[in-house]
């Protein structure tokens, strides 16, 4: 088995804000040389989110609109969080409906996607510097498939 | 290291629906031959989920109350996401509460799972064709096992 | 490769609470001997979450308040789940919102962790026994790191 990590930096200059970071994940698998295993994508900050879906700038807004509306920035004293000087409580939130962390198969050295499946980091506390972690486990040899129309398997 | 993949396919007749693919994701381990691993089941789609709970009628049917709750699919004209033509901007953000993926250990040949557990395939946007991956990565060697009221362990 | 689980056993006095495990996976990962890997934290029960975010009090006495507000636990009634004599409708979705299961990379014998993450366990049904699972793939041989300005990577 071989293991590979690379820790990404961002500093996203809103306090909330997606970035398509699929190739940059790609970049990390190459030089990994992994062929066959599994590659985790997570924030290593507790006010981020990794995620996959959609590279649409409508849904973006959406997802913007509607996380403010579950979890609402202000007024900030509505979160006990906030009594410790920070003023990120909505942000933990977020991060927690978005998710932490993606988990792709990796299979004949490629993220083994669907057509639409793209990776973001998702900031709600901007303006900072943060840290993306992608670790990669696995094999340098790649797999078998087979094809059929009832089945695709790679062995 | 061994590595295993399948792709399954589904295609739900109603716009939001449940489907238990346990016995599916069961039948993939065993053609795999792993006995100690990581089985990753994920969405291959950005409109649909996988994830574990109850195999209960009445809480599926809370399940979609509450998500046409926290994201009705109408008025359509409410995402941005749906000036692109679709009307699945609704299907985007369940599929975020529910989540993409699951990741379930592998102990012994078996999934290694609670009482109750069990893995549902979540589609949100149905009447099309949709596909589910299945990537198991482990040994072909089972683990020894120690129970004591304390603890349970695999080494 | 090498794998390593281990149960871990919560009965916790409230409906819902909050419990910092971080140390207890550590000490699961030291015993296991694996300097390279992933680590999976899930809940084996679907009443429950196993999240990463902060170990302070505030936080989670929103979380509680905003868990409530999303999926309140009465009228019991509201959840057509309840008819089948439970009472705990409400933790389903509670844990759907927070989660099932944390993926954590290892790295040189230690959780490869941000500065601020910790792992909780979620509870929201309880007063009764409850398990988490800790399954941890990879290797006992440790990497080499590298640290620049622009990256850190582990090969």
């Amino acid at each position: 088995m071989k293991s590979y990590s690379k820790e990404l930096y961002f500093n996203i200059p809103e306090r909330m804000g997606f970035v398509n970071i699929t190739s940059q994940v790609e970049e990390v698998l190459i030089e990994s040389g992994i062929q066959e295993g599994l590659c985790l994508v997570n924030a290593m900050h507790i006010t981020a989110s990794v995620f996959i879906n959609d590279d649409e700038s409508g849904l973006h807004r959406d997802y913007k609109r509607w996380l403010e509306k579950l979890a609402p920035h202000a007024p900030i004293d509505q979160y006990d969080h906030n009594l410790t000087g920070e003023d990120n409580g909505d942000a933990h939130h977020k991060r927690q409906i978005m998710g932490r962390e993606v988990v792709v198969a990796v299979t004949n050295g490629r993220l083994h996607f669907g057509t639409w499946e793209q990776i973001f980091y998702g900031e709600f506390d901007g303006r900072r510097n943060k840290r993306v972690l992608v670790k990669i486990i696995g094999d340098l040899i790649g797999s078998t498939c087979n094809f059929s129309i009832f089945s695709f398997r790679c062995f």
